[in-house]
């Protein structure tokens, strides 16, 4: 690890499952992650619908929080008058933020993160955001002013809300951009990345560490392209971000002629997905860490985790719950399946509760936990394959 | 205690600060009450946005629901099902439910609580409830269903939910009545007692003990005809309800003309107050235990309870808060105060994160179990003028 990052550091060892899954371990100054591990979305500096130590209590090891929403409202000023964002929303283990990037493509290419993951179609809507050598132009959604994050500001407003783990401004390309407008795009996104890591290095203090991002969309050569870009530059760990193609079979692809192809001691991050055979499938090509707001967006539904249901989850609202004893899902430890049954929680989803919600979330983010710590059981002990029969 | 309440017991010492201030000890199966006590709502079967240990751990003893609301939605019997509603919620201690009648006749009246409880005036409004000598009728406000609730079927229906303190149905007159209608009602009330303690006798395996409804509006010679009536009737307890006048002074007033004269080894419950300054007026008349709505329901607007605050609350979204680096109160042990500072609370709220309702709710429960606690050591050092300097 290069002095950029001196009080980090990530080990691992490659554990057999696979010729590329491990097992590791990211430190950063809050403490370790051991992976592969699951991020949760703390989108505004704050879990939706609990609080930090139940998440902790869940078993959750980091969390992240959206740099552009956090610069919109309250504003990185505040939170770094206030301390910084681990003092802001009490939670004192590692943190990571996004660039910012994600959302303002997502807003700006009319979509929705579905779209923007391959998964929709586009939607015809004006663009909201130029896109210009210097950075994003763009307006708030909050009041319609006017912002241009750069790369330099990206890392600056990362600066001041002070996670461990930060990351460079990129154009989050969509599923329907051809294959020019995605090498352009790329070649932008390394230009930028360039000028974050100058940034970084302007005011590091030892307190942050960089992931660069690979592009290209779904395709391999791009793809390869963006992977000796990265390789070659001193992040301290990498996110694969971008179009990951149509459909699961499309996203496999495109992992699996990305992951295997990046430096091995740097830590992997798989933006945005969090779906279980998704993870299954990015652990074995060697994806160390996953986020995505599904597991709480759904509680707030009503969608509870659950192993051997074809969609995951159960939807509590269904009148079949309504007199149902058991537990959300039966031998899990969280405060939620030790305490309530479905009846219950169906009961507070009727009467419009929002302890409903909470209590989903509390299992949601316990399930994510258990499922990430039996994944590693399964590394560590070369059953990975069994792990997964109980799972999927 | 006469044998219908042999597994409950109410002990009570006067401490001499006023001629009837005491402190005192309500035993229930689910475990004991120190009193002067707030018993907080969980209206539906569940406190507003915190969990049940959240809300234990922030120093409450005792928390009541609402017949009415639990047997609209889920209904009765499948609480029953369920196990009781201390299963159903998960919560473990005390609990009380009242009668049903409040809530019917709050709509029936087409008024809101505050004008029920004389602070408002008459809304106009077509009754949506008929009055009759066997029961009060009424259409759910959930699927517009014709109800019934006798006297009989709310013992049965509070048998059923299983809480250990249950009330009597009475008809809860509002304000604007008139005195020979407030007489009316209040002899209608005590024929539904006398049906109520029957029909608790019919089915009494020693697990509830039944309180008594203290009516007469704001008549003096009506109240205490009301109290001779419950003071010879066996109930465990006693709630003083009904009109309690058009402002603090006159309830003041009528808790003075009534609490005094009510039998001292019952306890006293005065229902639906929850203000600090009602609180003291109230305990130094000898009432044992309170409700409100008021606190929890302020929190999920914003209202976080301070002392030294001419309305009692701060409210968080103002934008005085948002670089406030001060905890909702100084001195407050509660995770709230301990973790996070008004500026991030201001930053939920803004932000429209339900966070934001669930900590403020954890800190204005704790704040007032503080109040009562202090209002008890305050009793027990013959200190209370001193305590209520430092809440008022």
């Amino acid at each position: 690890m290069s002095n950029r990052y001196s009080n980090f550091s990530f080990t691992y060892k490659l554990t057999g499952d696979t010729p590329h899954s491990r097992l590791g371990k990211i430190v950063t100054p809050h403490g370790a992650v051991e992976t592969p591990a699951f991020i949760f979305c703390a989108t505004k500096g704050a879990m939706k619908a609990v609080t930090m130590p139940q998440v902790k209590e869940a078993g959750t090891q980091i969390i992240l929080s959206n740099t552009y929403h956090m610069m919109l409202q309250p504003g990185a000023e505040v939170v770094k008058k206030m301390g910084g964002l681990h003092k802001f929303c009490g939670w004192d283990g590692p943190m990571l933020t996004d660039s910012g990037g994600f959302q303002i493509f997502s807003l700006g290419h009319g979509g929705v993160a579905a779209e923007i993951k391959g998964k929709g179609r586009p939607q015809g809507m004006a663009s909201q955001v130029k896109i210009k050598e210097e950075g994003a132009i763009f307006r708030s959604y909050i009041d319609g002013a006017k912002w241009i994050l750069t790369p330099e500001k990206s890392i600056q407003v990362q600066r001041d809300l002070g996670p461990d783990l930060v990351v460079v401004l990129d154009e989050c390309t969509p599923f329907h951009v051809d294959k020019t407008y995605t090498r352009q795009s790329m070649h932008l996104s390394h230009r930028w990345a360039q000028r974050s890591l100058a940034e970084f290095d302007r005011g590091n203090n030892g307190a942050q560490a960089l992931y660069g991002i690979i592009q290209g969309g779904v395709y391999e050569d791009l793809r390869r392209e963006a992977i000796d870009f990265v390789n070659d530059h001193d992040f301290f760990g990498h996110a694969i971000g971008g179009s990951l193609g149509a459909d699961k079979g499309q996203m496999a692809e495109v992992v699996g002629f990305t992951a295997p192809y990046l430096r091995k001691d740097r830590p992997i991050h798989l933006l945005g997905i969090g779906g279980i055979s998704d993870i299954f499938m990015g652990v074995r090509q060697g994806i160390d860490t996953f986020d995505c707001v599904h597991p709480t967006r759904i509680a707030r539904h009503g969608g509870a985790l659950v192993r051997g249901n074809e969609r995951g989850h159960l939807q509590i609202r269904n009148a079949a719950y309504r007199e149902d004893s058991r537990p959300l899902q039966e031998g899990c430890a969280c405060h939620t399946c030790q305490t309530y049954s479905r009846a219950y929680i169906h009961h507070l989803f009727k009467a419009k509760e929002i302890l409903g919600m909470q209590l989903i979330t509390l299992h949601n983010i316990h399930f994510m936990n258990d499922l990430l710590a039996d994944i590693r059981h399964g590394l560590a002990t070369k059953t990975l394959g069994a792990v997964e029969k109980k799972w999927v």
